[in-house]
């Protein structure tokens, strides 16, 4: 299939980032030397879990836009009860949250981008904040010619604002942008707006098989990995 | 000197790219075919000779926020009839605006950048808008970590917004970044919002001898290039 596009938008958290292991090892690393022993990727799970619904607060508009550091940490205060880990100082809570700067990228990730970087102008359309897209990019070798993503549209995605922000960003038209992303909702977010769309299949996002083996609905490419992109692209 | 700083800022325009003779290159390759003979550094010269006037009419506020090229795109129009250049389509008049996303590096940079890049956060904090600063960084191998500047903050250097915004998109406090740039003016906005300052000696910037030896106020490092600067800071 050719589909020509001259910048592909990543979502980042799942689609090019193991957040459920790379999160347990951070949480089990900074919580069991304090004496905690907790079940660290349910400690992951429920943290990720009140992650659309913080979001939801900015994108309704009762709350005005504010990093994802910050809706992290909001949601880490909500989690930690849960799991009977109240005697966290401020500093020790602020070095948890900057957990999810330390996310691990899926292995197909930096070859695949570092063949599609040669034709397409790359750039992160996710939820995380710049800070966060840095030190994630900086850890994991991703060469993004931009940031793009909630923080330079003010506010989140699916909202439409978010996709068409990027696009706008690099004076392209949208369907001149494909949005690619491990979840289908993402996609037909992005395709609304026009963006083609690129599906990369991560079936083990939340635990063994729990995640999308394959798009639920048509795409323009459907994808196992970013290096299967890569092929599928001419890249 | 030993300068601990987390993250560099860069302007663009002049400390890492030779605007002059890439535009004059630009301009003749486009309109020497179509019968015109100017004297083309004149006329890089004189388009850049607006480039004040014109952000003045955004940071007063006379004008709302728009792109560089924007700005790029009025002064052109004013300076076309003085060279005489009156038949150009439209066009014809929006490709030789986009002479400004073809400037090349000075010879120092690639090495520079590529050392620092290492041990320092790289951004552009330029008054060119992004798509602009992505253009220059893949013609010229630049390996931003971010593109920050103008557009992220919403109006234009030497306004203390675009130096702060820049900082805090990285969580950083001002004095963890530093202002690196071929123009004592604009490193002394950035000192006085508590950054540390990098001055790069550009002799020849708006021709011979027309630029910047030395900085003509106290900077943290006075560096002759971006290979001296990397050696000045260690990296």
């Amino acid at each position: 299939m050719t589909v020509a596009v001259k910048a592909l938008f990543f979502d980042v958290f799942g689609t090019l980032v193991d957040w459920r292991t790379s999160i347990a090892r951070e949480a089990e690393a900074m919580l069991k030397p304090l004496g905690f022993s907790l079940d660290w990727l349910a400690f992951a799970d429920a943290w990720r879990g009140e992650y659309q619904g913080a979001m939801d607060e900015v994108r309704t508009g009762r709350m005005p836009f504010c990093k994802l550091d910050m809706l992290h940490r909001r949601n880490l205060e909500l989690i930690l009860p849960r799991f009977h880990v109240d005697t966290l100082t401020e500093v020790q809570r602020a070095a948890l949250n900057l957990a999810w700067h330390k996310l691990d990228a899926w292995p197909d990730v930096p070859p695949g981008m570092k063949r599609l970087k040669r034709k397409y102008m790359l750039a992160p359309v996710s939820n995380g904040n710049i800070s966060l897209m840095v030190d994630l990019a900086r850890r994991n070798d991703m060469p993004w010619d931009v940031i793009l993503g909630a923080e330079i549209a003010g506010d989140y995605k699916p909202k439409p604002q978010v996709y068409l922000a990027a696009a706008a960003a690099l004076d392209l038209a949208p369907h001149d942008c494909m949005m690619v992303a491990a979840h289908t909702n993402d996609l037909m977010a992005a395709a609304t707006q026009n963006l083609r769309t690129g599906h990369i299949a991560r079936p083990n996002e939340r635990g063994q098989g729990r995640g999308e083996t394959a798009p639920g609905q048509k795409v323009d490419i459907a994808a196992k990995s970013l290096e299967d992109l890569a092929d599928q692209l001419g890249a």
